[in-house]
């Protein structure tokens, strides 16, 4: 290759940062085609010095001090994999691009909390902000919204985002086991956390949502507005009635930006069996938008795990190398636009409604009243004598209607003596 | 927007063309925000000037001779979408990157026969040649092999590259009717041409085909190593059999790069119900790869049409405004390796193959032998006594072995008393 190395401090040398390491020694060659030039870690910076990662770290510089990297003349590039929305990584992120230096991170949580100010910083000095390993591990979603389908306006997006969670439902309705059990296997296999909190309760795929939202639709990233729902209450018994009624389930983060406002949502739903995204199992995730012209496209592939993180990471480097970056967002900074939250409550869809009662005279006429009531038609009811919770369980497919009228039957419910369990609802997926 | 506008001599007013006026004045401000600059047509080409095409061309000048369009100094940047691999196309596409000019084109006939000479004409003059709307319509699958993948050794493609193939095989499957029933109604909704060779051939696929493969395996584009089977031969029985046995018929081109050289196919295949490219139906196009770092990525959305063409073809203008650039097949032309065409019947896999014999003593025994002779070893047999031509339909699924086996027992058989038709075989994707 003629031209000079393009040389990288690599800050957080944890699976996905040995897996920078691994990828830029196994093809190195062909990264430097494809990048013009050969791409090179000259320093590096993690907690532990000293632990065996399985990579040669032999001719890389330490830091103790990540942010260290941003400043030293030898470096061209920032690779952060700190993670975390604040603290050292967000540091780190200042220091690169008040440097001017181009930023490459993986790290979700910072971009969702701190994208915008980090967008403006790297506009102001001219430098790129590259996130692309932020959002579905390898799969180019990023570059897709922000470039692929760039002349589009784009209205509505959504998608499998946590792989983990994908994992545990994938695994849940393949063996009919309950969501404990099998998240206890997930956290022994290192496909969940100790603290899965992140994962399970949809705060990782929503961060990962507010930026898609806002590459889709111009709008600034707004994580604070996305009402997250994960999946620590769906039951094996869920599962096995969406089957028998034609739908898998999947945790879905689901975007629309229209005149009420922006809405984005991380909740279980009902997919038809027929639909892609019920095709989609194990730690897979997957993306779909609608563009005014293009249609829907669909991208999908591994949502984590060293290799296609350090796949998105490297690809964002050859950019860098080639010079083919923009404003992290897709726009200017200043003209993604603020939007208002939209009011979930007014969406029209059907829903699936889960019950668990006491088996006895009357139940079942307090729960239909309750719909009626709330203005809520039904479209099916299933009810199996034999549930959890020793009691039984009443499954609810809705007609098409607006969400209020389902959360206002179950707030009639509320504190009713006939309830065994907190009942729960799914949005079934049009 | 501050920038200058960047001014498009536009050649071919087909559905194409006219979708791609549409999109820039129906998109105009946010193509500009994405672009850094406004998106204008200044100058058009086309065969017939009064023709209406739905669209407001007032404004943007006219030229009889395409090849003019490369020459106005009022043009930076010249979009080829009069097709055909050689003819007007290829003059005016050496014309602009004769003169420097940024070449877009959807013309997957000619890059796929002279894409090497026009990425090399481009390079001399370092200036970009781009066609991500020649392959899948408005799915971004160039831009994420070329660029989202870049950190990967790839090694196996696939996809669904057709879409009026795809569309008439849905029909099929859908309807349980025959081949030439349903193209006829496919060319009576213009979903196929009235000479539907080039599609239902797999000629339109393997030039598709070609140019995945070249950015996908760092070689040069090399259609004429395609070997293309169309639908042609594929009847109602087939996809009945197919669906009994768990399976659904798609025409996949398939790709692979190896020690053996450089494997390109199109061949209608057996797709397993499971697999995401069964729930792939009518137009729509699909693409997986499989990288060493990325693992599958799989790319999906509308293979055609106005509106999805166009929106990749001013996606590949954003990038031009914006200097998001790079060689044409992701390395420079001459590091393009020359790669030898494999030899097919070396893969290894199953496969379903159909007869179509009389009813008589001893057909089922002739057959047997003859697979026997040729080693390949049967999983599944099924004979159906009543079929198509009056004859009675075996259907076989081989266990894996070599193709050339398969190939090997069909020419024991040929030319046999026994057989009321040709036989047709088709590879099961595993």
């Amino acid at each position: 290759m003629s031209g000079e190395p393009l040389r990288i401090g690599l800050a957080g040398l944890g699976t996905v940062g040995a897996g920078v390491v691994r990828l830029l020694a196994d093809n190195a060659e062909l990264v430097a085609q494809r990048a013009g030039r050969p791409i090179r870690v000259v320093a590096a910076s993690a907690r532990d010095r000293t632990r065996d990662r399985g990579v040669d770290l032999s001719g890389i510089d330490w830091e103790d001090d990540a942010t260290a990297l941003a400043a030293r003349d030898d470096v061209d590039v920032v690779v952060e994999l700190v993670g975390g929305s604040d603290g050292p990584a967000l540091t780190l992120a200042r220091a690169t691009l008040a440097a001017g230096k181009p930023l490459v991170t993986a790290n979700k949580a910072m971009m969702a909390h701190h994208g915008l100010e980090l967008a403006r910083a790297a506009e102001a000095r001219g430098t790129p902000l590259m996130f692309e390993a932020a959002v579905a591990g390898g799969v180019p979603v990023i570059k897709g919204l922000r470039e692929g389908a760039a002349a589009n306006r784009l209205h509505h997006l959504f998608g499998i985002l946590n792989g983990t969670c994908n994992f545990i439902l994938s695994r849940m309705e393949a063996d009919g086991r309950d969501f404990a059990d099998v998240l206890a296997e997930a956290q022994a296999l290192g496909y969940a956390e100790a603290d899965p909190g992140f994962d399970i309760d949809g705060v990782d795929a929503g961060h990962k949502l507010a930026l898609l939202a806002s590459l889709a639709f111009g709008t600034r990233p707004a994580f604070g507005q996305v009402e997250a729902t994960g999946i620590r209450h769906v039951i094996a018994a869920d599962i096995a009635e969406a089957a028998a009624l034609g739908y898998r389930v999947r945790l879905l983060g689901v975007a629309e930006s229209g005149a009420q406002g922006l809405f984005q949502r991380v909740h279980p739903h009902l997919v038809p069996v027929g639909h892609p995204l019920a095709h989609v199992t194990g730690s897979t995730n997957a993306v779909a938008v609608d563009g005014d012209f293009v249609g829907r496209l669909l991208f999908q592939g591994a949502g984590a795990g060293a290799g296609p993180t350090a796949s998105a990471v490297v690809a964002d480097l050859i950019d860098v190398a080639r010079g083919r970056t923009g404003p992290a967002f897709a726009l200017p900074a200043d003209a993604l636009a603020a939007a208002e939250a939209a009011d979930g409550g007014e969406r029209r869809g059907r829903a699936y409604v889960r019950l668990i009662v006491q088996d006895r005279v009357g139940v079942l006429a307090e729960i239909a009243a309750a719909m009626r009531d709330a203005g809520v038609s039904i479209e099916t009811l299933v009810q199996r004598g034999v549930a959890a919770d020793g009691g039984v369980l009443v499954a609810i497919v809705t007609h098409e209607g607006p969400e209020r009228c389902v959360a206002a039957a179950l707030e009639r419910l509320h504190g009713s003596q006939s309830l065994v369990a907190t009942p729960m609802w799914m949005p079934i997926l049009a």
